[in-house]
């Protein structure tokens, strides 16, 4: 049986996985590709350390020299994560032929640009399913089997963490805070969760994906990035009675050459196909002006799932390295796109807020909204004569400009005590 | 620009959403694969009839020697459906070193294996993308992302005009003849609609996935099938107080080298992601043992969405046709796998009888089930002393065998009027 030699950059949960795959499942692996697989080399910060995995001594090294000098080693398979060093050695081992698979989708997002352009230089494949979503092939898919299409939209629920917290909120009436802290103690949450809370590591996930359905490359910091922390138990329970989930979703759209890019808690109709993705299951929905309505769910995190996609890539580039024609080759020359400013962009809103109830507040604030623009098509009134009594008002499609303008001086009258919250409805409409 | 000849044979629904696909998105094509595709002949019976799209007068023909002869013509797209003729083009295109891309289902099926060799041999592609579930890309998945899995298990909804009934009979508590009437008012389903009630629509599909999946040669006979035709608005109810919705599936499952292949109705849990799969859509849920749970959901037909499948296969052959690891070598030579006999195959099961409501009745069933090896989880009566009364079984895990040899019995009790629906249940527990 011919043997690949393929060396591993960090061994945590991925990198584990990764191998347990590889070893495991090694007839599929040759069925499909016609190459065993071989780990020759792990790069590790500490050789000696304890593992649960029964590894040969002379695989693990701290020294990167070992794997970038050692010639019988093709491919270069990068999860160590952060972004400088992994960089670094991307980088170094492009210069020295030898293809790359990652998970890495921070790095991606800030520079995978440069990497391309370096492994297109050398002729090298840089593959990256894993980056996006475990082990859904969304990459794959968009790059392979979806090219007959001008993709329209993408809507994805990409990270877990939050998913997992907004469906414990939405089914046991919980509050954040107590989910949140359920999450940590369960390993679903960082210690600190601020990545995933904050909506950043879908933003980076969004910018990879925009970049690759819409042929463009996007720059992270033109994603807006909403958390959810501001959610509460109240707004979903306000969703719930209009017929709507509340999910963090990660936005795509290219409208007449123009991009809408966008990471925010959104209100989505209950019959939506995204609605029912529960617990950390991810999943993305897109729209081609060919295929229509198409939507893959599954595990986008965990140490299998993700492997799956790292060897996936592997067996991918075993079969392509001697074809020119591969995954990569379009990526680097794209034509800039222009990114919509988000004022200008346009959705539905809901809006809450925290009010005295005084005779004509109502009038006031829905005059304010029409003078700016905003037109309402529902206002919902809960309690009477309490202080605060709660108002909620959605809209109709208006640009998110015209409801800032609104919301600030809304935000000045006497009577207002807090705009509590302000969340984006997506209906698949506009 | 580099351009490719391409043929279609056939301009049905298919063939025009292909036309249109490759002519409005030429761009992104380009973009994708660095070639122009030109339709340079299309294959018709008549080419004298009128059709609502401007096709140049030299590009249409009735003789299919203009396309086999026709050395310019790099790839053959069949379009046809049917099987002998469209068999005997394929066979010659690839004599003649053409690759093919093909819709057709049946055509697999039943003699994809003699296709698969005769392309080997001549050094041709051979993809079918389109031939399941129509723009999802659930072949490219299972032959290029999934590698790094042993796949368990595939279960489909891959017939959107039973899952149109079934969902319209779900949501307007209506009969089946109604439904089927209306659907075929509505031109989803044909005048004739044996293939796609009766499931061997979605044999032929699950043929397909299930011989990729688990790499055996799959034959058409050994599908288990069995059609919606006998699904009463009363299973559908009694579905609904369990917690069930009924669909149409194709399941595949491989358990300890043996397969399970089988199409039939099935009570699925209302939270299975399958269960909100509505109308005409389609989906395949798969689990493998590194990437665990996986759905795709999509247009399983259609022009354009379909098309949408066929050209991601033609940009696929030119990505890929100088690249001798590609899609199909891996096809041939498979080996054998056993396929279970029906009887041997374990599941739950729902049993509605029609009983005269007699002191006793329900004893001697319970006792018949339970001499042949079916033991119970639950029993629903409904009305009392009216002829005939519905008595609703629900069994634990036991083969199928098991339950026919105790419906046989129970078929001929006296008290017994009529064994109204027995339906199987997938849980994902086995």
């Amino acid at each position: 049986m011919k043997k690949v030699k393929v060396a591993l950059l960090g061994f945590g949960t991925v990198g584990t996985g990764t191998w347990q795959i590889i070893n495991d499942n090694r007839e599929e692996i040759v069925k499909h590709c016609g190459y065993e697989i071989e780990i020759s080399k792990i790069l590790v910060q500490d050789t000696t350390k304890k593992r649960n995995i029964d590894i040969p001594e002379d695989v693990l090294t701290s020294n990167f020299d070992d794997i970038v000098n050692d010639e019988e080693i093709e491919m270069v398979v990068e999860l160590m994560g952060g972004i400088d060093q992994a960089k670094e050695y991307i980088l170094e081992a492009i210069k020295r032929k030898k293809h790359i698979v990652t998970a890495n989708k921070a790095l991606i997002a800030n520079f995978g640009k440069e990497i391309i352009e370096a492994a297109e230089q050398e002729d090298v494949k840089f593959f990256y399913e894993a980056s996006v979503c475990g082990g859904i092939p969304i990459i794959h898919s968009i790059k392979e089997s979806l090219t007959g299409n001008k993709i329209q939209e993408i809507i994805g629920i990409v990270n877990g963490t939050t998913n997992f917290i907004l469906t414990k909120m939405t089914k046991e009436k919980a509050s954040f805070k107590d989910v949140l802290k359920e999450a940590q103690d369960l390993g679903y949450a960082e210690a600190d969760p601020t990545a995933d809370i904050e909506g950043y590591d879908a933003a980076h996930k969004l910018t990879i994906l925009a970049s690759l359905a819409f042929n463009t490359p996007v720059i992270f910091d033109e994603v807006y990035r909403e958390g959810i922390s501001r959610i509460d138990k109240i707004d979903i329970e306000y969703a719930e009675q209009m017929g709507y989930i509340i999910k963090l979703l990660a936005i795509a759209k290219e409208k007449e050459g123009e991009l809408e890019l966008r990471v925010h808690p959104t209100f989505i109709s209950k019959y939506h196909p995204l609605a029912s993705v529960n617990d950390s299951f991810n999943a993305v929905f897109l729209k081609g002006n060919a295929v229509g309505e198409l939507m893959f769910y599954g595990r986008g995190a965990g140490d299998l799932p993700t492997g799956s996609a790292v060897v996936g890539d592997i067996v991918s580039i075993l079969k392509n390295r001697y074809n020119p024609y591969s995954l990569t080759q379009f990526n680097s020359n794209m034509p800039n796109k222009k990114v919509k400013h988000m004022d200008d962009v346009t959705c539905e809103y809901y809006v809450r807020l925290m009010v005295d109830d005084q005779p004509g507040v109502l009038g006031k604030i829905a005059s304010c909204f029409g003078k700016n623009g905003v037109s309402l098509s529902s206002v919902i009134q809960k309690g009477e004569n309490v202080r605060p009594v709660a108002l909620v008002f959605v809209t109709h499609y208006t640009t998110e400009g015209n409801v800032q303008k609104a919301m600030e001086e809304i935000r000045r009258m006497p009577d207002v005590i807090e705009v509590a919250n302000i969340i984006r409805l997506e209906n698949g409409k506009k």
